[in-house]
């Protein structure tokens, strides 16, 4: 182990590079033309939310923040930029001393969104505000994603502990994300070891099937299982014939065994067949964990049956059917020759967007149920005291002001989705939840 | 810019707590029953193919030898897990110790395979194999996925370059990945540096609407870019109307204008009237790239148009509906009490596997082109001359003996797709293009 790996996997490795080349051509020429340090707001959202969504769900931020403190162009970055001749000399000097010195307002993390909720705003030099398009975007379209898919599984599973375990099913660095993102999204454990280290998400894991098939027969796995682990672990009943399976559990581990683990066949019958057998056998508190596939919709089905946790791993890591959130970052606002700050706005067709440095705040009843997202430009209207304000400072004058940390988005989380009104948590297809308003 | 950084960037960070809990928790509980040393063969292979696809495409295989080899517990990772009480002193000190010493065979990067197919077999004792599989599961499974619909864009677009785009749109480390797999399906080049300066993957991009939009008028955005860029750089020429837009790029740029990108509307119709009023100016060799959400069915709907490159972005590195590419990790054999090794399968329902450790060919008709994906236990029969064995060593004894580079993956797949039958190509769901039949 050298100190370089140690360092790595705390999250300090460069940054700069994860960037689109076009970001630096744009650079250059801007450097050029002189327009380069023309105060701009850029602005990330979602044109609309995947495909029936009710919500989304704001998540990355914290991921976002660490990442822009290790946006440095440093002598590796510069060399390689240099030899593969993409950017001028002029171009490499200003980034040898590139630091973001601008600010940065966001929707803090776990917060719901919907479309056009202007999720990061960034305000800064063109030049500077730029270059982070893509690292914005990769964040927070891919946490976003994971953790609207998460949100609708915990909701659906309701006070039953959701289990991510889909690491295996992704990049191993999005693994370790998606990790991040589902336990702001309310889930109780994670399978991934990285993502307990890094970020303190609870880990949880037993056996798999190999941990069976290794041994000479079904006893000898289940005994060394709860002679290493002891009378609480979770087994795996499923490898030969489940109720052969189950009768050996309970036997070996007596009736305090922790649980037992269905993953395969109809989840929901055997579930139930699985605690009449349990119960009859003196059983009554090992509970009944069940993965295999499953997604949003198999929970809900199976949220009539004996169910105590559910483990899910595809589905969650790919974001059950919409993988990115969709999120764009545009040029919103920018200085003018006159020195004046200026809306702009492109007209191209399907993907016209709308300039100006926007508010947002989320209209209330008198319940403190949401209403509507309330989008506008320039000052938000004098509070009545039932509209919340969405946006805070992450960065200010290129220093981190925002230090909300995992177990604040995860209760922000739980608090923003219960404010929704109830048809926030149907899983059928729909249109979101509350209507986006946009004040004049 | 530190040491550590630029190591970090390298792809030295410590990978071995890219792991799901239970390989450790297996781990205790072998090495405390006398099991964790005997004789295992693992198999990594896709028990179906995402819905309607005709072939696989091998990905990642480079990646996971490099990760392999910062698979070690350092003091870091050592410390957290017995601060979280993950395993217990006896386990500790076992992984401290860790070196892989076994076998790894595997189909070479950038080959095709079917369900079935032993993409990845690793011999070695239990304990060192069973603590790897989160790992290569993770790395094959993003990287076949983005390979395979990289593959489809790719032979969909014949001769006409693509570019990948979609950094943005997957977690930023993934998106260094997907651009690396994307090249070994055919793409061209990538937007992504880091992928550039990691992998030597071409990298390309000029400029997005935020440029036009900085700039007082488009004339003044043209004029910049092809001042910085020169005459053969790509203008963007749809942030407000195109053909005014076209005009002045060419008035701006002359008839030597490289290219000009649309990235909106009716691409086909809008590419022909481009073509047409580009031809009508003289700039009868500028090039038209198209960008827009395309997927492998909008290229195919495009090549009817007067297209000269794809860029493809979000359905690329979201695997075209198949973000993950369904690979799992065995076990197949092992040594029993008797130390010998023995077939070992689990019979869950719907989830059943095929025990022992197999050999892979690809059988050929006299013309070359493939018939069958032949799988068998133990030897394979001797070769007639017209099957290719696919199996290739990777690891041998710990040490990697395979050094294939990218450019091999790449030159790999294009010959081993072009010895599938012509129906490969078809873009409509279908059954996989050649059957896997396994050998008794």
């Amino acid at each position: 182990m050298t100190p370089e790996t140690t360092d790595a996997a705390a999250g300090r490795a460069a940054t700069s590079l994860l960037t689109d080349q076009y970001e630096l051509t744009m650079l250059q020429a801007a450097l050029r033309d002189g327009t380069a340090m023309r105060a701009s707001v850029f602005e990330t959202f979602a044109r609309r939310l995947p495909d029936g969504r009710r919500y989304g769900v704001t998540a990355g931020t914290g991921r976002l923040l660490d990442a822009l403190a290790g946006f440095r162009f440093g002598e590796a970055e510069l060399a390689d930029l240099r030899e593969r001749r993409i950017v001028d000399d002029v171009t490499l000097a200003w980034l040898a001393d590139y630091r973001f010195s601008g600010d940065i307002w966001g929707y803090a993390e776990g917060e719901v969104y919907f479309p056009g909720s202007p999720l990061v705003i960034v305000e800064a030099p063109f030049a500077e505000a730029v270059v982070l398009e893509t690292l914005v975007l990769s964040i927070l379209n891919h946490d976003s994603a994971i953790a609207a898919a998460a949100s609708r599984m915990t909701a659906a599973a309701d006070d039953r502990p959701c289990i991510e375990m889909g690491s295996r099913r992704t990049h191993e660095w999005a693994a370790v994300a998606a990790a991040r993102a589902a336990y702001v999204a309310g889930f109780a454990t994670t399978s991934n070891l990285e993502a307990g280290r890094r970020y303190g998400v609870p880990t949880a894991g037993t056996s798999a099937h190999a941990f069976t098939l290794l041994h000479d027969d079904e006893r000898a796995a289940f005994q060394s299982q709860v002679d290493a682990l002891g009378v609480g672990t979770t087994l795996l009943v499923d490898t030969y014939d489940v109720p052969t399976a189950v009768a050996l559990a309970v036997e070996v581990a007596g009736p305090e065994l922790g649980g037992v683990r269905l993953d395969s066949g109809d989840l929901l019958q055997q579930a139930r067949e699985v605690r009449a057998q349990l119960d009859s056998l003196g059983a009554t508190k090992t509970r009944i964990v069940v993965t295999s596939d499953l997604d949003e919709f198999a929970i809900a089905g199976l949220q009539a049956g004996p169910v105590d946790g559910y483990g899910v791993g595809t589905q969650l890591v790919t974001g059950s059917g919409a993988p990115t959130a969709g999120l764009v970052y545009k040029l919103v606002a920018r200085e003018n020759a006159a020195g004046e700050l200026q809306a702009v706005a492109k007209k191209s067709k399907d993907k016209a967007s709308v300039g100006g440095r926007k508010y947002a705040l989320r209209r209330r009843d008198s319940r403190g149920v949401a209403e509507a997202e309330l989008i506008g430009i320039g000052r938000p209207p004098v509070d009545d005291g039932d509209d919340r304000t969405l946006l805070v400072p992450l960065i200010r004058d290129g220093e981190r002001v925002f230090h909300g940390d995992l177990a604040d988005a995860r209760e922000r989380h739980a608090a923003s989705r219960a404010e929704l009104p109830p048809t926030a948590a149907q899983l059928s297809r729909g249109e979101p939840v509350i209507p986006t308003i946009y004040q004049s």
